[in-house]
């Protein structure tokens, strides 16, 4: 099953020409999920020529005009094509009040159902859309304005099938092999019954991706991002505008790397939301500066695509 | 005195990744206006390494998406400066509405003072801004929700001086001659008192700019842009899609052609707003049309400069 995140964005505050307003999409199987969506979304989703239609959520850390303005052109824009299944919109408090002012003042005309889900509770981390066979869950952070992180994770899957032990048992080849790799039980014909566990190894773990911005640094997050196969974390500054960093309530490059290591089980970091006052040369230094405590960390560049396969 | 037109935008209803929404940047020396502000509009601007903070007035014509949601981020760039003027957005109603929910609740932080003037009677044209040498007119238009024209006009200029006849007149060479071109009488050594008249040809009109986009094509537009050195006009269709443009009510290439053509006295007619379902190569069958019906007729295309000289 795939599943894979595209860059749509890494810029934080201000698009530039370059560069556009941190975004990140996610497909997992023909199912598309869009973690932030500022001015200009919608242009770097249409450069990527890919299937649009089918976002089922648009997850928004936070309120800030960077993080959300690009929402009514990306309604607008899903409504070009005739689609019936409601799109989510997700995110803390204020998001639904975002959306409706605009969709008031603006008259959008939009043909499917738009169900804005506000977390109430953004300080209790918890679980926000279920999916067949995945949960996204947010998290707090700590901005200026309430924020939040999301984890999307995968149910674990069934462990490995071992073929000998199915043979032991006296499991005939066949059709009854594959119902066991699906985790049921099956019936022999002498009246015994074989379970799952019987023949497969233990449950392997499904995949993961976090997605992370606007915040400082602080333990929690590293529990929350745990073992990410893929985690889109803010790396906004170097160390040398630590101090900005922390009076603007954002990380550094190297905050990011921290987190990152501290958790453990993190297999990438993707840096994003750059300050504009870097030139796309100048973002080397920051992840110079991460791969110091993660050596796993990248930079995330508009339009980038990677893949997350499972771990085997 | 230079005045130019910088293009921004070009795209009608949505953005694509080579097109921005439509959008017109007019400067007279150093005083910046823009017309129409889309998502995206701020990237536009910056690409042209502009000088963007001294953007005079932000006039909308309507507040359909895809001519506002530039707003915000726009104001945000704004504040990136130290700005000391305030800074005025003008358009039909409901977009102080716009304005002001979305500083509610993004939370936005300007560090100048913004004045939205609501055009409190779209239907009756009149003059919204007032600068020194200049003024912006708005006019209605007819769209699907309440739209609006702008002219930018400057005032007449002083008649050609005439040398001989200020020889005649008995005025020597020197100063007297240069109050007398900036229209002040002079009196001379033996008491006599000339006048401008004396000595100038008729006043000269100023130049004149026009941006009209989102309406249906009627007789009094052409009065509107009558004389225009230059009309950035939609021209959002070609005839193959008539009855699209006037269920949507726009204008195809050909009706922007047809207006200033009747209107008389247009020097350069700038189509602009076009539909996303022409790629770019398509877009020469629409200027194809329009030369049908007015030579001076081209496409406007994102980043194009456009000079307007007077005219002599």
């Amino acid at each position: 099953m795939n599943m894979e995140a595209f860059i749509l964005g890494t810029s934080g505050t201000m698009p530039l020409p370059n560069r556009h307003l941190s975004s990140v999409l996610l497909r997992r199987e023909g199912e598309v999920f869009l973690f932030d969506c500022g001015e200009g979304t919608q242009v770097s989703l249409r450069s990527l020529n890919l299937k649009w239609k089918k976002i089922g959520a648009i997850l928004i850390s936070h309120t800030h005009a960077d993080h959300v303005t690009g929402l009514p052109g990306m309604l607008m824009l899903s409504s070009q094509v005739d689609r019936s299944e409601p799109l989510q919109v997700i995110g803390p408090p204020r998001i639904a009040e975002y959306v409706e002012a605009n969709r008031r003042v603006l008259e959008m005309y939009i043909n499917f159902e738009i169900q804005v889900n506000e977390i109430s509770e953004p300080e209790a981390p918890g679980v926000v859309y279920e999916g067949e066979g995945f949960q996204i869950r947010s998290f707090p952070v700590r901005h200026s304005r309430t924020c939040v992180g999301y984890a999307f994770r995968e149910d674990p899957r069934p462990g490995i099938f071992h073929p000998h032990r199915a043979e032991e048992c006296g499991v005939p080849r066949g059709p009854l092999w594959s119902r066991l790799q699906q985790g049921e039980s099956v019936a022999l014909d002498d009246g015994r019954v074989v379970e799952p566990g019987d023949v497969l190894g233990p449950p392997r773990p499904g995949r993961k991706f976090c997605y992370v911005t606007d915040t400082v640094a602080f333990p929690a997050i590293a529990e929350e991002v745990r073992n990410s196969d893929l985690l889109v974390c803010e790396g906004m500054f170097t160390e040398e505008f630590r101090e900005t960093a922390v009076a603007k309530r954002h990380m550094t490059a190297r905050d990011a790397a921290r987190i990152a290591r501290s958790a453990g089980g993190v297999k990438k970091l993707g840096l994003t939301h750059f300050s504009p006052r870097y030139t796309n040369r100048e973002l080397k230094e920051l992840v110079k500066e991460a791969r110091e405590e993660f050596p796993d960390a990248f930079l995330a560049r508009d339009r980038m695509h990677i893949n997350i396969p499972y771990e085997e």
